[in-house]
């Protein structure tokens, strides 16, 4: 007997199952229920439409070979029978049976099912801010949001957009906005950008690029109200600080797992609010599978459930259904919470634990910070990249990894995710063969200098403090030597402005050790901490006996600049 | 007593285990011997000196900070001796002396040693070629090589240069002359470029690449004689083919470890002619280390030795030398031959083995071939890659990945690296949580999309010949049907020319079943040849009993064009 498959959604993990249970077992019949018009789009794609990268929407939702992905296409090609615009409504476990609705005909149905896959993907989040039913005030989850947003009546250029959370969407479409021509705000009740996703002394250069481009911003501010025109037209945003004038709004402040159908049908539900699937994908009802942004995942690092939607990760949920559909009985090992993100010139990308969430989670950690260039420095082209590594201690199993800077960023965080994927340590990561040729890398990889910086801390042979550590020493008044290593040229540049802070470079460290007081602590720094290092092992040699140097030296020293927002 | 530590060698091993050293023990007496004026310098750097994106030479002798590494330096930084223009002759091994000879003073010198480390590099082969003594006639190994080339009498433009040898330093150059106006041809014995380091459809791609440029390549063709004019200046390179003229030659056919020094001292040397060392980095003698490009590497796949000079390299054994003298047995765990290189739009990058490489070592293997954009496709700024996956049959394990294109290669690479590095499968490859956004990757990362393809063709669901092997069967006469499933449109633009060629769109294939002879084999592609794969599994389906996809499709087709070189 030909074994039936019912699919509920259309858009990643629901069509990639759907194509791989056809191609494993090509008898099944397979059917897709999708809520919408469109299919087996590029939700993530979204931003790109808006800035005007992608030109047309059906580019979203074509194969790379140009063919529109529309139900036409999945009957001819996959032999895959699709009901668009038809809401699932109903699951009945027992008589294996999906009841749904025709939004055209009205006409009711019911799918009867073998095997079952939800993929139902996520919904976007909609604060009770006062307001939020204006013209003008937008979410971003699909197409027809996208195309609301661009195609206005008239240019966008010159007009005020704000943004209400500064999550990866709403980073994404703030760039848009601003290559539209748009002045945005962001409201953000956190003190950063990005706040979930990467820590401050990282965010700080987001922050920076933002402020660059123009964009304001308002941290640790909160949307209260939003005002319309008499034609119910968005026209101000009050905020707790101030009230800001506002042609557009985009309320961005995240996505929720969509289980009402898996609830009714008493399907268990995890402690994250998302569908409950075991390694298999498959539901607390061995004949249901889920898969994509309404089920929850597992942390690949502290093995607890992990809400993290991503494209990714539900095409791989699909191969996973369809393999244990099918009679195969693949695994899913979880994930890691890696994100990435360009925002105009800088590119930010992180995995795994942020330092505060790997203490939040009891692990003893140590951290590197190194600021360099992502390839030979003496290429013209080399540009600053940023990489901080969380790593345990003293195992130095990597926990988490965050680059960010402008140039290739994306490349060392698969590094990282990769070797977090095989419960990778700095040993380990210290002696992969990575590929060097000068356009490509520095001798030592970035990745690799920040493996060796975390491995010495742990040994105790270098004993770093984070940027944020020094400044709390310093609000507090505390007393110390902060030794700048630098030449007096790169003093003259640009430096910390503090009392504290004292000039000898490291060439004249040796012989001018009379001048630095041994009974005070010293902390040590240079432009990325490389001799900063270096002084401190100079400074141990000749006995001193408090001494420090700070992690990632004057560049990644986030209190130069841009302190107020 | 402070120990005593004698490095020979001062460029990149050499210099970073001296500086480890002092780190971890600053009370050590530390001295490098090195034979020539220059010390630190980035080697790897001066191809990008000659096309003049490095300005100035002595950027590739400073540190990222802009301070040049000379003896003042080493000394005033690192507390380290530095005898430069200095030649170690003989190590007495009985007294732990270095016997050497400066060249400056004529003075014969003695450096007692506890421990003793050699870092004494490679030296470029020289074919006994006749004329190789000619003006004009260039090595690269050293900055006065590159100097010597670069720092001609006018400019270089216009000018002939030929290249014998087309391993990495050749092509590096090749695009170093062109960039000066250089007319360019190489010559090299086997039928590929880069022949020791990709199989024949990735160096096509850079064959290409070279063709676009202006480069002529003599390829299976040998140098015989150099000719010189009356003054002893090149003029003319002959080969087997024909006579060219040259105002210029590199000879770039290889380097061999300088094992010199070791031999005379009765230190074991390793198969492949390199100093033979343990995982610790320690010769045959206990007191002497050895690393960089004078010792042989442990394949981490094979596990036998492996000769691949890397500066990345050199710089990991010289820590994990000094990490030994110091009392930490710290272990190199070996390496995977990975290499990189860029030239002209294009970027080429290689780790573990090629399929020619595999097959030879016995291992049963699949390959996946992935043409593919490096990003979302719907984005203009996406780029072509190629993906060559080479795979053990059944385990999965992955044992090489070679990738090459206008895009994003080096992330693939460090990929598979890392995997590899851990041994990992196509099944682990598959699941990895890679950072995703649309401009940085496709939601299926093109090298997971490689792995799934691999996991199909071991799991016998996906049957793929390459396209030599349909080229080979096609030369043989052999008679079958191969199968387009592009759309007409598609064909237009570009397609193979043969008799055999028959096309059927793959959204018509359903229903044109009974054109499809079923006592044929049929060798189903597309573009790339996902369609290609899917309709494998069609006719699979309908019980085709003989039903084989071309990988990589059109796009790596390698015969379409440039045939002749």
């Amino acid at each position: 007997m030909k074994k039936r498959v019912v699919v509920i959604g259309g858009v990643a993990c629901g069509p990639k199952a759907a194509s791989r249970i056809k191609r494993l077992m090509p008898q099944a019949e397979v059917t897709i229920i999708e809520k919408d018009e469109l299919l087996s789009y590029a939700g993530c794609g979204l931003p790109y439409y808006i800035s005007g990268e992608v030109r047309d929407c059906s580019e979203l939702m074509s194969t790379p070979a140009g063919v529109v992905r529309d139900t036409h296409f999945f009957r001819a090609v996959k032999d895959i029978t699709v009901k668009n615009r038809t809401v699932a409504e109903r699951i009945d476990r027992e008589k294996k049976e999906v009841h749904a609705l025709s939004i055209e005909t009205g006409e009711r149905l019911v799918f009867p099912y073998d095997d079952l896959v939800l993929a139902v993907g996520s919904h976007t989040v909609k604060p009770p801010i006062p307001g939020s039913g204006l013209k003008g005030v937008n979410f971003l989850s699909t197409v027809e949001d996208a195309r609301r947003i661009r195609d206005q009546e008239g240019s966008l250029a010159g007009k005020h957009a704000v943004i209400i959370g500064a999550g990866l969407i709403g980073v994404e479409v703030t760039e848009a906005f601003v290559k539209q021509g748009m002045q945005v705000r962001i409201v953000e009740q956190t003190e950063h950008l990005l706040e979930n996703l990467v820590d401050p002394e990282i965010a700080f250069h987001l922050k920076n690029e933002m402020l660059k481009n123009g964009v304001a911003l308002n941290l640790k501010d909160r949307a209260k109200e939003i005002l319309g025109d008499d034609q119910g037209r968005v026209r101000a945003v009050v905020t707790e600080k101030d009230t800001y004038p506002a042609d557009m709004v985009l309320i961005a402040v995240g996505v929720r797992p969509e289980v009402r159908l898996a609830q009714d049908a008493g399907l268990a539900i995890g402690s994250l609010g998302g569908i409950l699937v075991d390694s298999h994908m498959r539901t607390s009802d061995p004949s249901i599978y889920a898969g994509g942004d309404c089920v929850e995942n597992l942390s690949r690092i502290t093995e607890k459930p992990l809400y993290a939607p991503m494209g990714s990760t539900a095409n791989k949920h699909g191969r996973v259904i369809a393999d244990n559909i099918c009679g195969r009985p693949t695994a899913f090992p979880g994930v890691l919470g890696t994100a990435i993100v360009r925002v105009f010139d800088i590119s930010l990308g992180r995995t795994g634990l942020t330092e505060r969430e790997a203490k939040a989670e009891g692990f003893s950690v140590v951290t590197a910070l190194t600021p360099a260039p992502d390839r030979a420095h003496f290429l013209p082209s080399a540009k600053l990249i940023i990489i901080k590594l969380v790593v345990e201690n003293p195992s130095g199993r990597i926990l988490g990894c965050q680059v960010v800077g402008y140039g290739d960023v994306a490349k060392r965080i698969e590094v990282a995710v990769v070797s977090m994927s095989h419960k990778g340590t700095v040993y380990d990561l210290g002696s992969y063969d990575l590929a060097y040729a000068p356009p490509f890398s520095p001798a030592m990889d970035n990745i690799i200098v920040a493996a060796n910086i975390a491995e010495n801390k742990i040994s105790g042979i270098g004993r770093g403090l984070s940027p944020e550590e020094v400044r709390a020493r310093m609000d507090a008044g505390e007393d110390f030597i902060f030794l700048d290593v630098r030449s007096p040229a790169e003093f003259e540049q640009m430096r910390i402005e503090d009392d504290r802070v004292r000039l000898v470079p490291l060439g004249k460290l040796r012989e001018r050790l009379k001048e630095i007081p041994k009974d005070k602590e010293i902390v040590a720094f240079c432009k990325i901490s490389l001799r900063g290092y270096e002084a401190q092992r100079i400074l141990d040699g000749a006995d001193f006996k408090d001494v420090r140097y700070m992690d990632g030296g004057v560049v990644a020293w986030p209190y130069k600049k841009f302190v107020a927002s």
